[in-house]
């Protein structure tokens, strides 16, 4: 049997990607329980490993007109907390992962560690947990801080927050803790249980953890960043890396270095999910009509404005330069890996979610591209987002999973483990057994 | 019409009230989505306004074997988060209301207003908040402190949170400033949506509210305390206080303070729910007989461990001295409102969920009982808890709910409100119009 190939749904909870939810085609009802439980049993119909669900704690600004393009365009806002969310969900569904972003630098850790055992719990262990350690100054104001925590501090904080959350959920109740005898009266072993009693530079955290050891027992880890510093931090700690935008040779680039620091801190590397663009039609040029349709209702401007940058108070020409004095550079490097890129073309590449990778045409060419795809970069899996892409999951599991299975590039849902670390890594448990 | 009854079903997302996880008859399943979904349909179909989860962050120790008793009795622990198991049951119930607890001293006070702000638009309205302070040594201790902040001052701080909360509720979104304009590209006016640049003693908050207003713009405020400061709290702030404890004397007393309070703070008293033990059957001897049983399961010494004193460490006749020297006092007191009880009458008391007021006999004299009560304390409705008692909302629906509704003190779901707020307020409104 091939490889199989790893799927996960990228979302917000957000009116729709930036403009799309001006488009006549979408059905996004972004805060109504019953049109996510549509969208996730699509998705675990599709085959799908997992939903993604992305989160900030701030609004982007640009220096010159603050919050002003985000509100006016609904860009990445307003935005709804996903961990309340997930219940529902797992609720209409038997298989699919649900990774929830949150925070080492706002939430407490042992309300986080509590509230992802719940979930692990209430999901039958199909829990993950993106962690972020936030970057926004926009989310720094909301919890009393004047700007956000240095970069490196954040990941030393980080580690120690990982360090205490791991102590609650894998350390404080034994493997035999738990009892449940009713003729004894003793629910818990008390001398299986402990506090953690961690002490360190940023928490004090005294335990017990309070709940009983969940399926997973902790979320699967996912992180998504690119900095040096986070590499290093997902080599020490990640299950699964979700990579945005990027050439094949970056990407490339990214898994090599994970692989290494990965090695060096003797673990098996992360699973890398990367993000790309699909359109699939029953015809190449019915997809390519997708292709082009998807994102039109975006602005450039609220396409641009994540760069910290108002792009109507410049001239067209001197815009580049002013991205690249005032902005962050980073992304003018992804396009292609080119450093030359025109503004129209930084513009497009905005416009698609900012990723390079596509994959457009019929549901055989769009699989075949996805395996090229794979195997150039040393990818496990995609990352899909359908936020200005309407119906794409749809087409998904109309389209592709059927040839996806017949290919034996992904397995039926009945066939596939409950629990998302397992299914996560199902093609190594496989080569162990 | 008479007055209508309210009614509020209180529970925990433990293993059951203390030892009733040992009960034969016990099908609770605690950390199951479909268990309490199931609960949930059978308490709307009750006609209750809600069901209020209640929580804590620590775990009750006793000064002798710390946190022994409650790990092998399942006292209150382990307990999971309510805050992400409420949409799964708002997608099985149409008009039934959430309260979830959670503490102004540990959450921080953005994170929290988006999160029930997610609630309350998933639910269509019908989010509750129980505000608490959080006074367990215990939880101090996985939050970074090494005691619970002080009484006064916590009460200080919750003040500030309400404040910074309410701003990003209520005065961050104009009523206006949604606008979901897609020809023009306008979702929301940036006019109207405004940071709160709150900067106070306690909090640092910038905004703006991450989320578009929701039905009721804020949860139903719930609060649950008797101490003074509690009370002029909760005179300031609540909207319905939930009472456990306390004899009708004691009840009419709080009331009248609650009243006053509130008259002085320029705002109508909130709604009175009082925790009562009921046991229904078709004969009074089937309801006693079932009252009897209730809290079988519950040891003496998990009973009284939330005293703080591990009472298996002192001969009988020095425990109710030992109750007094190293407990807490108030809930002696709260026996029939006198203080000289016997240790066996404040046993009894405290495995009963330490409510004094009961309702136990057939159909009738139940509602007869409840009325009753709830005229001489001069209370709006009742809390009631099945922990301890399996099958207790099942025999609600059976039993009480069809002469409730036939004496008119019920109103048929259909006819209620969807709001939270509404529902509670529903008379006042009724005589409004």
């Amino acid at each position: 049997m091939p490889k199989p190939l790893h799927f996960s749904a990228f979302t917000m909870i957000t009116p729709g990607a930036d403009g799309a939810w001006r488009d006549p085609e979408n059905t996004r009802d972004y805060l109504s329980l019953s049109y996510w439980q549509q969208q996730a049993r699509v998705i675990e119909a599709a085959g799908f490993d997992a939903m993604f669900f992305a989160d900030i704690l701030g609004v982007f600004e640009t220096r010159e007109s603050g919050i002003e393009l985000s509100v006016r365009d609904a860009h990445v806002f307003p935005l709804a907390d996903p961990f309340v969310l997930v219940s529902a969900l797992a609720a209409v569904t038997e298989k699919l992962g649900f990774v929830v972003t949150a925070s080492t630098t706002y939430e407490p850790p042992f309300l986080l560690a509590r509230r992802f055992s719940t979930l692990d719990h209430l999901t039958d262990g199909r829990i993950g947990w993106n962690i972020v350690t936030s970057y926004l100054d926009s989310a720094a104001a909301n919890f009393g801080l004047r700007e956000q925590v240095d970069h490196t501090e954040r990941y030393v904080r980080a580690d120690e927050y990982i360090d205490v959350v791991e102590k609650l959920w894998l350390r404080s109740w034994d493997d035999e803790a738990l009892r449940k005898d009713a003729t004894s009266g003793v629910y818990a072993d008390p001398a299986h249980v402990h506090p953690i009693d961690h002490s360190g530079k940023y928490f004090s955290v005294r335990g017990p953890h309070s709940l009983e050891p969940s399926p997973q027992r902790k979320p699967v880890f996912f992180q998504a960043t690119a900095s040096a510093t986070g590499l290093s931090f997902a080599a020490r700690h990640a299950e699964a890396v979700y990579t945005q935008g990027g050439s094949i040779t970056q990407l490339r680039d990214v898994i090599e270095r994970l692989r290494t620091a990965s090695e060096e801190a003797g673990r098996s590397a992360p699973k890398v999910f990367a993000g790309v663009n699909i359109a699939v039609g029953r015809t190449g040029s019915e997809a390519r009509a997708k292709a082009e349709r998807a994102h039109q209702f975006k602005s450039e401007e609220s396409a641009l404005a994540w760069n910290g940058i108002d792009i109507r108070q410049y001239p067209r020409d001197t815009l580049l330069s002013a991205l690249q004095t005032f902005g962050t550079t980073r992304p003018l490097r992804s396009v292609d890996g080119r450093l030359d890129v025109t503004i129209q073309e930084y513009i497009d590449y905005s416009r698609t979610r900012r990723s390079p990778l596509s994959a457009v045409g019929t549901p055989d060419e769009v699989v075949d591209r996805l395996i090229e795809l794979r195997d150039e970069a040393g990818l496990d899996g995609f990352s899909i987002s359908a936020d200005g892409r309407p119906g794409l999951y749809e087409d998904f599991a109309e389209y592709l999973t059927p040839v996806l299975r017949e290919r034996g590039l992904l397995a039926e849902t009945a066939d596939q483990p409950t629990r998302l670390r397992d299914r996560i890594r199902a093609d190594e448990i496989a080569l162990q057994s």
